[in-house]
This record gives C-alpha cells, structure tokens and sequence, in this order.
C-alpha cells in the first residue's frame, strides 16, 4: 500500500534527484535484484532438475552482477566526500555488500541464507542513503 | 520516510515474489529509470554546452532503453491470461509506455513533458501491478 | 536460391525500411534466433556429456533473449494503431510469441516441440508483418 | 513475396544449420543491421536538428558494431578451413567489409554511399556463404 | 621490448592468477582504458567537425564506463581485509579513481588533463596491487 | 617488476596510441581474458561440484567471449593492408586464434590444453603486433 502510494505521488521523491547528469539515485535497485538472488537460491533448494539448477544458476549470475553495478555505482557517484567523512564506514560496506553479492551469487555454496546478509548490507546502505538525502 | 521503512521491512514485500524462475518483479525497476530520463531533459534544457547535451542524449537514450526494457519483461513475464482478461487495457497501455519511453527517449523532442507522460504510463501499470498482488 | 536471390538485390526490399530513426525491421531476426533456440534443444536431447548440456543452457538462454528483444522491437517501434484496429489478436500473438520463447528458453522442459511452436507464432507475426509492408 | 514464402517453410532452410553448438547461421543478420546503417546515414542527411542528428549517431554506432559482430562471427564460427582454400579471397573480404562498417559507422564521413558499400561487400560474402551450404 | 618479453613468457606471471573462480587481475585493463579516454580526449580538442565530435563523446562515454568496471572489480573481487589494514587510503583512492573515470568521460570538461589524472590514480592503485602480489 | 615499472611510466608507452578515434591497441586485453580461460579449466579439472563447476563454465564462456572480441578488433581495426602484405600468415592466424578461443571456451573438451594453444597463438599475434609498432 505504502508503496503503491509511492508509485502514484512521483512529485513527493524529490529525494531520488540530484544534481550529477544522470541525477537519479535509489538503493531499490540493488535490492530488487538482490531480492531475486536470494529468490532463486530457494528455487534452487527446492528443485534437484539439473537443467533447473542450470539456468537458475545462470540467473542468479546475472542478477548478483546487477546488484554489484547498482551498489558500485552508488558508491562512486552518488556518494561524496562529506558523506564519507560522517559515515567512515560507508567504503567497508559497499566493499562487504559487493563481496557479499558476489558470494550470494555462487561463489562458495548457493544458500538463501547468504541472499539474506546481502538484503541486510543493502538495508544498512539504504539507512544512509536516505539520512543523508534528508540531511 | 515510507520508502525507507519498507527498505528496512523486507519480509512485509511478499507480493514481490512469484511463482517463475526469476521471481521478483517491481515496476519501480521502469520507474527510476523513467525518471531519470526526465531529469535528464530537464538538464538538457537548462544548458546549452554541446557536448554536455551530447552526454546527455548519450544517457538519456541508455535510461529510455532500460524503461523499456523493465516494461517488457513485466508484460511477458509477469502478466498472465486472466490479469489480460480483467485488464482489457493492458497490453494497450505497455505498448503505448514503452512507445512513450522511445518518444521520452529523444525521438521527437527532447521535452521534460515527454517524460512526465512516460512516468503517468507507468504509474497506470503499477497501480494494475499492485492490485493483482492484493488479489 | 530464393533467399540468395533476395540478398543479392537489395533495391527490391523497399519494403524493409520504415519511416522512424532506426528504420529498418525484419522478423527475420526473431526467426534465426528462434531457429538457434530449437536447434540447440535438439543436439541438448542427443548429447547427455554434462559440460556440453550446461554450455547449450548458457546458449539457449542469450539466443531466447535475443528473440524475445527482437520481438519486443517489433511490438513497439513497428506496430502502430491502424495495425492494432485490423490485426486485434497482434497483442496476444506477441504476449504468447514472446513467453514461448521464455518457455523454449529452458523455462519448463528443454524440448525442440517449444522451439517450434515458437517458430510457428513468429511465423504468424511475419504473416501479418509482411501484409501491413503490402499495404 | 519470396521471403515471405521462406518465413512460412521453416522445414526448407535445412541449409541453415550446420554441426557446431550454436548452429545457425545466415548473413541476413549482418545485412539487416547494415541497411539500418545506409537508412540512418540517409536520414542524417536529410535533416539538421543537432539532437536528432546526435541520436542518429548513437544509434548507427551500435548498428555498425553489430554489423561487425554478425560478421566476425560468421568469419570464425562457420568458415573452416576447405572454404578459405576453395575461396582465397575471403580473409580478405571480411577484413574489408568488417573495415567498412567501423567507417560507414561513422569514422570518415556519414555517407549513405559508404552504407552502400558495406551492402555490397556483405552480399559477395553471402553468395560464397550460399555456395557453401549448397555444397 | 620489455611488454613484449612478458607476452612471450607466460609462464612467469604466475602473480596474476588468485585463488577465486575468475582468478587473474591485473590492473592493466583498466589503464589501457584509461589511456584511449585520455587519446579521445586529445583528438576531440582537436578537431571540430560536429559528427566526429559526437563519436569521440560516445566512445569515451563507453572506454569511461569500463575504466570504472575494471576498478570496481579490482577493488570488490581482488582486494581483502589484510589489503585494506594494510594500505588504508586504498578504499578513499579507488573512490578517487572511479569518479576520476567519471569526470573524465565527460562530466565537466573534455580535458586531456582529466585522462591523465585518471592514468595517475591508476597507477598510484597499480603500485599497490604489485606490492600485494610480491608479498 | 618489468610490468610495474610499465605501468608507472606511461608516456614510454607512446606505442600503444595510433590514429583512429578509438586509437589505443594492446594484445594484453585479449591474453589477460585468455589467462582466465586457463586457469577456469584448471579450476574446473580440480573441483567436481556441480554448481562450481556450471559457474566456471559460465565465466569461461564470457571470458571466451571477450578474448575473440578484442582480437577481431585488433585484426579489423589496427592492421592495415600494408602489414598483411608483410606477415600473409596473419589472417590465418586470427582466424585460428579466435576459432581456439571458442575451443578453448568449452567447444569440445574444458581442457587447460585448449586454453595454453589459445595463450600461444595470442603470443604469435602479440610479437607481429609489436614489430609493427617499432617499424
């Protein structure tokens, strides 16, 4: 619902703009796709069809590489020197979120439970993300 | 401020899951992109320096591309049988979307109006999305 | 010889050009991508070597994508309302082209009879393409 | 006419598929990408908006590179080595006509004659490539 | 000569190969990048024809945006926690660097300055990722 | 040592420009792809877990894949008529290298041996290469 509301009050986000030509930021896209991640871990634990597991491994390479992108990008564009002065973390957990997608992604086992650590990096980015849209 | 609460809540968005091997689906994913293909023209507008409006063409026709791209697989992808049936506007309202995202995109002029017709198209298919996730 | 013929005399495909920036649409895009999808399911049945099955997945996957981003095009960029008013089942023949290649992409059964079907709908689209070029 | 008759008699193109993995070949791709290449380069021509002309340029670059692509995947994929000592010429043909693109792509001038060219020498490659499968 | 002999000897990089799936980085990729964004700068200041001008900015947008991936990739796939205790200016230098690609490839001004600093950022991150491979 | 001091002395690498648009050639692009390619199918030989392994055969191919791209563009666009004149052998060449490269992307056998002949052909290449930068 509250989402939904979102979807329909586009004016209410001017937080999303900023001033760099591409000027559109929003950590959901690393989330979707890290949403999916995590998704197709559990179809892969549920399904032992070897074609299956094939091509969700396949998918769930593409998706770990976009979340990589969207978090990589955020962190280089989005992101600035004061920011980085008040969050000294923020460069330690964009490395973590990014090493975690790509674990998430397949390296070392295919477990939902990493699709998770990877949501809860991304939601910690996001915290910050909005305090300093906020701010 | 809602936005953040639903990034920090990940376990309320179950309707973001369905049954196909990709599983997730979000028209936000058409959204962001839309609206940087707006604020792109709005840049456009606002400065005359030719290759900055170069680069912007550049990214703006990238961003158009990715909104029809999102829209595409939700149509495909998402949308099954009976949502056609319920929604006899549907398959009408993607190909005008994403038409809109080709318009939007610089074919034509390259008018913030565009875009702002471009993000009302896709706010209708969201508002179709979120109600065949409550059903 | 036919198809020589036609490649040899490129004057005569008046037909194939249109009057938007990119100018140029062909099923035929569509139908060798599509033509790759079943032939690949058919050497997938006839050779069980685990390497080989894997990179036929790898391959069966990008060649569906691509007929279904050929597909799309021609839904967006080429198809205009006077089609959409003559031919009503246009949406639908895409919807179901567009998802048959989704399917005949390993979703469900890694099966030459999905690659066919999948060319029989792309034929159907080429039909009606062809016919709106005679106009 | 003739194509269409081709399009609706799928079982007729045995010559289109040959013993490797991904099996299908046809230099229709390449010459469908680079009629899009003569079409933009005409278009350009006749119309001196710079953003339309900055959007022709983007897309014809990426036209080109496909064009390219299609080509040097004929090149290595289908051609093996009794076709290069029954064609002696056919290094060097690719060499050329994969030349030609990157200029009627834009390096040099935009010039629908360079367009031409490039049709030319992809349909000497598609008649020995027709030979070929007759063979 | 010296680039030539490492070509020639392969078999003394044994530096370049690590312990993950993809397993061999090497900064050079993102350098060789760097150096065709630093040359396109330098033929676009000097030559004014507006086609070319608009190639140029298309083509270093392109060589930018992979300059950024190969750093991003060095700095998530490559580097770990020992490096990061070890070099802590290593994150805020790769931060540098990606928005130096950034800045380079159009953002402000198309100054073969720009390229350079970007070369000197890379290699200031070369000098490190050589240290840590002759550990 | 001799590639670090390489990478910290740029402008010794005056070699590496030539005068087209894109200007910048090294073999290296193609052989650090060809260098994964290697070490995947060792990795691949040592571990037979299932999902390690489709995700090797996942990497391979794309590595695979980028090591044909840049040695077509290095065969298309940095050799002139002039260098195939000198070295008649080239064409073959790349047309063998590119042909091992998909061989030794998983064409056949995963076998280290198809990536080292693939390393070997690319060295053949890169000492013609750099003889014509010193002419």
């Amino acid at each position: 619902m509250r989402l939904l509301t979102r979807l329909l009050a586009p004016k209410a986000i001017a937080h999303a703009h900023c001033d760099l030509p591409c000027g559109v930021y929003d950590p959901a896209q690393a989330r979707i796709e890290a949403e999916s991640v995590k998704a197709i871990a559990e179809k892969y634990a549920a399904n032992d069809d070897p074609a299956f597991r094939t091509r969700a491994l396949i998918i769930k390479e593409q998706r770990s590489e976009l979340v990589k992108h969207h978090l990589w990008v955020l962190w280089t564009d989005y992101f600035k020197a004061p920011h980085f002065e008040k969050y000294p973390e923020l460069h330690q957990l964009f490395n973590d979120a990014t090493k975690a997608a790509g674990a998430a992604g397949g390296k070392g086992s295919v477990d939902p439970k990493n699709g998770q650590e990877l949501l809860d990096l991304i939601d910690k980015i996001a915290t910050i993300f909005w305090e300093t849209k906020k701010a």
